[in-house]
This record gives C-alpha cells, structure tokens and sequence, in this order.
C-alpha cells in the first residue's frame, strides 16, 4: 500500500519584476501558465490532494485555474500576508491530512518533471527527502552542508556561510517531499526571528536533522527543473532551454529541423518518421503529424492532424483542422476550426477554410473562401469562389456534390446545393440549387461601347 | 552659466570594406544611418553648433543627411584628402568657435549613449576629457598609459607598446571633449612625421600631457558604445547587440517576448502593461502599443498606434495605421498608411485597408480589398469585397454608412455611398449610391442548361 | 600530364539513429543530399571515374543519385556486408583502374571543399596522403602519431592510446588520397583480427609507414569539412554552420544581413552591389540578384533573378520567376514558375502569378490571379481580377495589351483578348474578345428595393 500523496503549490507571489497585472503563476511558459505546468506534471502521479496557496491576485488564480482544471479537487489556500514560505506551508495544515507525505512545489518553478518527483517520493523513506542540485556557480543560493558521514547536516544560507561553506556547490532547490506527520510537528515551530522576519520553509531541515532523521537528496536531470522565474529575462530565458528541450527530443525521434533555435512548441507534437520543419515554425495545443510531413517556413499550426506525405507550404496558419493524406495546402492558407481536408486534396494561396468539408481529390487553389460548406470528391473550385455563408445574422450551409465545377469568382448563397457534375460558370452567384450536370449562370450577357473616353485627370 | 557645446563628427571615411556604393555613414543600423544615430544622440544634449566632416561621397552624405535633419543647423565640412584623424578635426578649425567645447565623435561608431556624452562633457574640467574603455582583449588598440598618481600620461599605440604597455587593458576610443582653446592651439602643430604619413588625433592627448593638463577619463555603460563599424559583419554585430539591448530594456518594462533573440525593434516602440511579441516580429519606427496587446509571430508594424487588448494575428503587415482598443486584426491582413481602425473592429485574412476609416464594430473578415473609404459602426463587409476607388486616373471615396451589410463579392463603384442598414447582394455592381435601408442588386438572373456537356481535354 | 584521378564515396551506412526510412547519404543538408554534396564538390576537380559503395538502401539511394547526376558516370558497386571501411573500399577494386590516385571520402560527410581536395591530390607526391585535424577536444578519434622527424608513424585509436598519446591533439579525418596500386597491393591484405571483427581502412597507413612511405597530411581550412552526420542534431547543426559560413562569404561580398543566424540558403546566391536582406528569407536553388535589390522580412525565393533596385516586400513567395528592374512585389504575393515581370512592373498583396508575363509599368496591385497571360505595358489590373485559364481539363490563354484597364473583380475568361487602351467594366465577366480602345460590360444594371426587411435570426 502506497502512503497518501498531497501536493502542496505555493503560489501567492506577486512577482513585482513582471511589471504585470497578472499574478505571477498565471504568466506563461510554452503556451501554458507556470502554475498550469506545474499541475499537469505532478497530476502525472497518483495525487490524493491539491492545495494551493494563493496570495496575490488570488481570486485571479483561483478563476483561471479552476477553470482550466476543472476535473481536478483543488484545496485553495488563502496566505494573506507574506511571511515566508515556512508560513506559506503552515497555512495549509488546517487543509492536510494528517497522514501520508507531501509534495512541496512552486508555481514560479514550472518545469521540474515527474521522474524527479517520482523519484523524490520514492526517495522519502525517512520523514523527508529534498532535492537539490551542484552547480557550477552557487553564488547567492542555499549551500548544503553535510556531515561527514555525508548526510545532509543544515542549508546555510549565502550570507551566513563560511569561506569554506561558500565552496559548497550543492544547492537547496527548496522542493521537498515530507512526511505530513513531520510537516504537522514542524511547522507551528517555526520562529520568524531572524533579519527579514519571516518563517523559512528550509528550517524545518534543521528540525529534522536535530531529531536524527537521514534527509535523502536526490538530483534532477536538468538544472531547469529547478529553475524560477522571477522577471521577464528569466520567464523568456526559462522558455528558450525548454523549447531547446523539446527540441531535442524530437530530434532523437527523428525529426528533421532546418534549425532547432527556429521552432517553438507550445504544447504537444507528435511526429511521424521523415518529418520536416522549416524555419520558423510554430506549433501550438496538441499536433499530430503523419510519416514524411513537410512543413516550410513560418506555418503557425495548432491542435491539428496532418496525414502523410503531406506538404504544408510556407505562411499556412492551421487552427484545429483535420488533414488526409497526400494534401498540398498553401501557401498562405488559412485552415480555421473544424476544416476537415481529405486524401489528396488540394489547398492554394489566399484560402480561408472554416468548418467545412473538402473531398477526395477536391481543389480549391486560389483566393477562396469555403465556410459552412460540404465538398464533395473531385470537384475543382476556382479562384475568387466565395460561399456565402451569412446573411448578417445566420450561418447557413453550401453543398457541393462530386465532380462539380466552381467558375472563378463564382459567389454560392447559402443554403444552396450544387449537384454532383453540375457547372457553375465564371463569375456567376448562385442563390438556386443547381442540378447534377447542369450548367448554371447568373451573369450578364456582354456589350460593348466602342472608342470609349476614359475618365481623366481631375484638378484637385 | 554653460559653456557652448560644439559637436565635431567625422564622417568623411569610405568603409572600403562594406563593398558598398554608399558611403559608409550611410549605412543603416535598426533602420537609421550611422551617422543618423550619432546626430540623434548628440542633440538630445543641447548643442550649440554641429560640424560634420565628410569625405567620400560627400555629396551623398550631404544630401541624404540634410534633408532628414532640416531641423538641425549643420556645418558642413570637406576633408578633400585622407590625411589622419587629426586632420580631419583640423580642417574644421575655421568653423570651430574659439570658445566652448567639442565633443568629437565618429560617424561610423554610432550607438554611443546621451548619458555617456553628458557624463564626457561634465568631466571636462581640466581642457580635456576623453572615453576610454577596459577590455579584456586590448591586442590592437591604443593602450591608455597612466602614470603613478593614476593620471593619463600617453596613448601608446600596439606597434609601439612594450611587453608591459601591451598588458594594459584600458583603451582609448577616441572619443574626447576639448576646449576649443586647447583644439584651436594644438590641431595646427600636428605633425605627419610618422611612417604612415598621417596626422594622429591623438597627438592632443601627449600636447595636453606635456602641459600638465589632467585628463579625465570615463568609461561608457556598455562597450557598443564605442564600437566602431568596417564591415558587414561588424554591421551585423552591432545591430544584433543593440537589438539584444533594446529588448533587455522592453523587459524590463514588462513585455514578454517569445524570443527575445527574434525580434527586431528599428525605432522607438512604446508598450503599454502585459504586452506579448511572439517570434519574428518587426518594428520600425514609433510603434505604441496599449495593455494587453498580443501580437502573433512574423508581423510587421511600422508607425502605428495599437489599443488595449487587441490581438494582431500571425503575419500582419502594418504601416502607419491607427487601431482602437479591442481589435482583432488577420492573420494575413495589410493595413496601409492612413488606416483607422476604431474599437472592436475587425479586420480578417487577405484583407488590403488603405486610407480608410473603419467603425467601431464592422467588420471586414476576408478576401477584400477597402480603399479610400469611410466605414460605419456595424457594417458587415462581406468576403471579397471591393472598392473600385480607382479609374485609371482618379481616387474617389466610397462612404458605407451605419449598419450596412455588403454582400460577397460585390464590387462599389467610387465615388459611391450605401446608406445606413442598406443591403448590397451578393456579386453586385453597385455604382449608384443605394438608399438608406433598401437592397440593391447588380446581377443577371440565375439560368440554367440542363446535361451541359463539359469540355473535354484538348489534343495538344 | 596529371595522373587519372578517380573518388571512391563510401555510402553505404544505414545511419540508423537518424531514425528515417531513407539512407543516411539521401538526407538534406541545405536542400541537397549529403552525397549530392560530395558529388558537386569532387566534380568541380577533372575527375576520371566515380565509384560510390552502396549498402542499406542502396536502390533508394542509385536511383535518386542517378537521377540528378545522370551527367555524370558513376559505377555503383554495393557492400552487401558491413565489415568497415576497409572492407567497403576492398569491394572497389574490381572496379578500380590499376593506375592513377583515388581520392576516399564519405557520403555523410558532405561539406569537405574543392579546395581541400585539390590540395590533398597535391600532397600526393609519396602515394599516400591523408587529411588531418589540430582540434581542441580529440577525445574519441583516432590520433595522428607522428615520429621524431614529424613524419606519420601511426594512427591511434581511442581505446589504445597511451596517457601520452591521447593528449596528440592532431586526428584523423579518414579522407586520403591514395595511389591505386597501394590500393590494390593493401586492401586484400587487410585482416579482420580484432574485437570488432571490422576491415579498418586505417591498416592502409601501416602498411604505407611499414614500407617507408612518408604519408603527407594536410588540414582543411574548416573543421566542418571533416565533420560526419549522424544524427539529427548533427545534421541540424552542420546545417547551420554550413548556413554560417556561406552568410559570412556573401558579407564579405557586400551583403548586408539584419540577422546572419536568421536567413538560410539553400544553393547558390549570387548578390549585386548593396543588397539588403531582412530576418527569416530563405533562398532555394540558383538565385541573382541585381545592385540594391531591397528584401524584406520572411520571404522566400527559388530559383530565382532579381534585378537592380527591386523591392520584396514581406512574406513573397518566389519560384521560378524573372523580375526586371525596378519592380515592386508584395507584401504577400506569391509569384509561381515562369512569372515574368518587366522593368517597374508592380505585383501588390494577395496576388498569383504564374506562367505569365507582365509588361513594363503594368500593375497587379491586389487580390488577383493571373495565369497563363500575357499582359502588355502599362496595363491596370484592378483588386480581385481573375484570369480563368482553366475549364476543368484545359488550360487557356488570356492576352491584355497595352494600356489596358481591367476593372476590378472582373472575370477574364481564356481563351480570350483585351484590345490595347481597352477598358473592362469593374465586375464583368468577359468571355469574348475585346476591342481596342472598347468599353466592355458583362454585368446587370443596378436595381434596388426600398425598405427591405434584413433576414432575422433563425431558432436553432
């Protein structure tokens, strides 16, 4: 039987140096907030409670999140002063049980990942475990010191350390996993007698050490799972190493970039083999990508499925659309929600397509716009082909069957169908059903005036 | 009472190396010449006379210069030969008041900062003040020698500097702040006896020395400062760094930028609170942004104003327009110089604004073309939307007033006005004004031909 | 009389941590094979035969080779067996002419230069000689061994070398240039005795020293000439090194780049004097470009000339266009192959052209297709013109002649011509010829409906 696992986020900051209205925690990292990652990662191991301190913009937080994580039990957590983070985690006791252990994490540390966590409560054999990191330059962070049996004896802090103390370059990243019995026995303990008056969280490390218990350290894998954000440098700087890390990891997979400093993933991407990604280019929400996907410069692609061997060309923005196989769209086309291409489709420049269906084979190359619109297979629609789609307060639906043919600068009023072979000529709008294998007009006859005057220059 | 303030700039070199047909101070850095930023930094102090040296391509400099500096009263001088940096300051003797002081400056080191110059000017108290600069790696440059007291003794050159001068790691810029008196007794005793034949600027240095004079040395902030440019590469260099120091200030004032390392600022951009800039976006010129303005990857905006909370999508092409609070703009939309977008309009993909007024509230989403128009509050503006503002010859206004809905693809012929909540069909010609509340329409009736037969592949 | 040359390219490897279904040598490097490199760089010596060893994949990679080198003979001998390098070259040589020198390089080291190869065919005065490396961190590769005289004694592995012989800093590159007699007389003499059960190429220095041959190295000019591909972070970052070195070539020619670490080149770029590109262009194929040619942000070129004193606005996209001089294009358009456009022709925003002419000061200025036209000087095509070139299975032509207007959203049904000083009623649908000097029509007359009641909005 595992022990009960709480998360304790302390996540009442106001982060002063974002010079911003929102609440620190609710800043954004890679498309999601750095309290959002924090959540998603720990929600990646059995959680048995969440409770979040909130402070600043609390009513913010707690709006936002309980929102976007509506499926989890959420304990908030109110610190309305700020008094450390010993007194940070000490507000929550009224909350956590008394048994079983704890996370303790922060919304302004997004990116420790769930092996370290895992690790660190599968480290907490003796009351508390910690996790802490060597680094090359420990300047201004917690050192920690231990005995010479080597277990972990006290943190000193940067102004109170020694000459030889300050050589110590293992440092305190201030996540812990502990016993709730301990958290419960510590923290009404702490004293807010020092310089700053406030209670520190890392003095019931000392607390532990004194009644004999072994705190276990573990390490990370990477320094930016530690790593908090505190300005807009460091928010921007955190951003760049985890899109490098993404980055990687698609690469190990075999993804092909033309430069892995000219992507950005905000979200999930998940690659098929033979991958291409130009310069460029930006993913964001869920993306999935099929074998030998092509993907040129700057297409800006988010929540959608692209089949193999597709050919995404320059400037394509893609939003939550579904892509067969062997579709050529672009450049410059605009997929919006609820677009569905099929196999071998066909997408060309200055297309907008919104909630619409394209068939087999179907192409629709130039300066369109398709909305509200079932395509069936095999048709070509021209270029200017415009379906419209709205009267000004109704959408309403355009049907166009196999095999038909869209004359450019066609105008198709819906609700409207055109039948399976039917013909629509140039420049024609279309407000009656057109039948299958009909050819429709809607145009005048021309004329002509001969040796016509052209308009000249007006005095201004 | 301060003494007047003369700013000498030597601008008469030909950078060789740019392999360029324009002189070299015309060269842009963030979209403004070299010279352009030295004449821009300088008066932000008060200067009372401005002298700048030119040489090759004279006339270009000149001209190029004068006509966007009209405001400023500048003394043009020639260096007709190359003969030194202390000839160049030399020939401008005769336009150099006897009184005051000068800073001298170069046109190709072009990003030394107003602080810098006002702290030169201020440590000029002896006669003579001069930047200097410690450098890890001084091979090369002119080695700041001082004596045991600490004060300036001699500027040793590299090819005349001992093993131990070689060591010294303060170096001289050339930038100074002179007493004219002093510039006007020592610039005619420079000699040109020296192998390479040239009259050295600083020569003054070792005249004012031997005079007992104490020169004061200051250091700039940054080293770009003093940077100098004689190549590409160099070029390049020095733009990317003040890039990566106009952004390390935006964030400081809070903007969070995707990627702090793609983007490019080339003027002056003016954020409100809780901006975001998503990679590859551009700025030239004065760009103010309002709070919450969110701007997608790849666009580029030159003169505008942009309200709260508006969203520009990917790839927006903006120049010189004005946008209200609450807009939406793209992606893909081109807003041209004298644009108006008012609150919570919305402007759409493929979409071409010129010299137009757009209401508060109307939208214009797709595939149009809107030029020399005037737009109400509410107007639907339907895909592939034109205005025919132009004959051949003549611009002529189209004027759609409150509540109007335009149908797709229609065309409106200028000069032309739809009144308010007026209905224009789908595909029409319109180009007699339509009355306030009725539809127009301008299209044939819709036929038909029944098992047309479809034209069938032509041998070739 | 120079001694035959012939290559012999070992192109056999699988590269199995690229994680790709095509052979390692078939992958990308600037928008060419890795083997397609090598090939272009020893083409550009007077080579007598090509031999390349191919193993997995081996079909895959003859056909795609043959294909685009199809000028040159290649003998294609394949290596059914991995047993290394050595045993790679072995199988060459019943295909090897008993006289001359071989050059031995790799298919998945691409960038080695000409000039490095012609000088290691230079240093082959003894029948051997070899390419080396002075680097900083030899850890891993084979050191260069050399005697009291300096002369090449051994190459020793990692895994052998003494604590002395792994500070040699000097390694092997595995590019020689060897006499095809030493080929013939070493290679069936190689042994496979040792852990790896592998033919090592590197027996061929032994057996050269052992016979008192004094084996001549050479270093390249850059170390990634000698770099290999075996993954995809190292293809992506010999990627941007190869992209580093051909912007810092192109600087030295004058260019001048906002960003160098932002523009990619995919071939050859030939600029004129004073060229500007902006962040994010990506040039493809064989591209001229004219004296001042201006090119903004994000574009991406192929294949294409340029001429003096264009100006590409942002996001064109260019493919197998000519552009004459003085040409504005863009923002946004997209010009396809067999675009011409004349001198100070203009091409505007959301515009295709392609297979199609446009006469001298004619202009495409919004929301237009052009395809399969020829356009004469002076013409005006207005906003959303659409040339209908195509029926469904045949593809037409449309001719405008000289000073043409074409009224804006105007349908131009091919085949069919527009007479000179022509004008095309805004609107129309033109379907027959039109008269020089005429004014045509194909619209309806403008009718109206006073007081029309708006749709309403429907239940749902």
């Amino acid at each position: 039987m595992t022990s009960p696992l709480s998360v304790i986020i302390l996540a009442a900051g106001k982060g002063t140096r974002m010079q911003s209205a929102k609440p620190k925690v609710l800043q954004t990292l890679a498309g999601k907030s750095l309290l959002g990652h924090v959540l998603d990662t720990c929600h990646q191991l059995t959680v048995d409670d969440t409770i979040i301190v909130h402070g600043f913009g609390g009513e913010q937080v707690q709006a936002d999140i309980s929102e976007q994580y509506a499926h989890l039990p959420i304990t908030w957590v109110a610190q309305t002063e700020q008094l450390g983070t010993g007194h940070a985690v000490k507000v929550t006791l009224s909350d956590l049980p008394k048994e079983g252990q704890s996370l303790i994490l922060y919304g302004d540390v997004p990116l420790v990942s769930c092996q370290t966590l895992t690790a660190l409560k599968s480290a907490n054999t003796n009351g508390m475990s910690m996790l802490t990191l060597t680094v090359e330059n420990p300047f201004g962070l917690g050192r920690i010191k231990r005995d010479e049996d080597g277990n972990i004896a006290a943190i000193v802090e940067q102004k109170d350390a020694s000459a030889d103390e300050q050589k110590i370059q293992e440092i305190n990243s201030g996540i812990y996993c502990v016993d709730n019995a301990l958290l419960h026995k510590y923290l009404p303990k702490l004293s807010n007698d020092n310089a700053q008056q406030e209670y520190y969280l890392t003095d019931i490390v000392k607390m532990a050490v004194a009644e004999g218990i072994n705190i276990v350290a573990i390490e990370p894998e990477h320094t930016f799972e530690i790593e908090g954000v505190n300005n807009r440098q460091q928010l921007a700087s955190l951003e760049r190493t985890w899109q490098g890390k993404l980055v990687a990891d698609l690469q190990e997979a075999g993804v092909q970039f033309a430069d892995p400093s000219r992507v950005d993933i905000r979200g999930t991407l998940t690659p098929g083999q033979d991958v291409f990604v130009d310069v460029g280019v930006v993913f964001e929400g869920d993306c999935v990508l099929g074998d030998n996907v092509y993907i040129e410069a700057g297409c800006v692609i988010k929540n959608a499925r692209i089949g193999n061997a597709c050919h995404i060309k320059p400037y394509c923005v893609i939003d939550r659309a579904e892509i067969g196989a062997g579709v050529d769209v672009g450049p410059f086309a605009h997929l919006r929600p609820e677009t569905v291409l099929s196999d071998n489709s066909k997408v060309g420049n200055f297309v907008e397509i919104k909630k619409s269906i394209i068939g087999y084979g179907s192409k629709v190359n130039h300066l369109s716009y398709v909305g509200d619109a079932t395509v069936g297979t095999d048709v070509n629609i021209g270029a200017g082909v415009i379906t419209c789609n709205y009267d000004g307060v109704n959408k309403s639906q355009t049907i166009i069957e196999d095999n038909a043919f869209i004359g450019s600068n066609a105008s198709l009023v819906a609700p409207v169908t055109i039948g399976d072979t039917a013909t629509v000529a140039a420049g024609s709008v279309i407000t009656k059903n057109v039948d299958s294998k009909a050819l429709a007009f809607g145009r005048a006859r021309q004329t002509q005036k001969n040796d016509f005057q052209r308009p000249t220059k007006k005095e201004k």
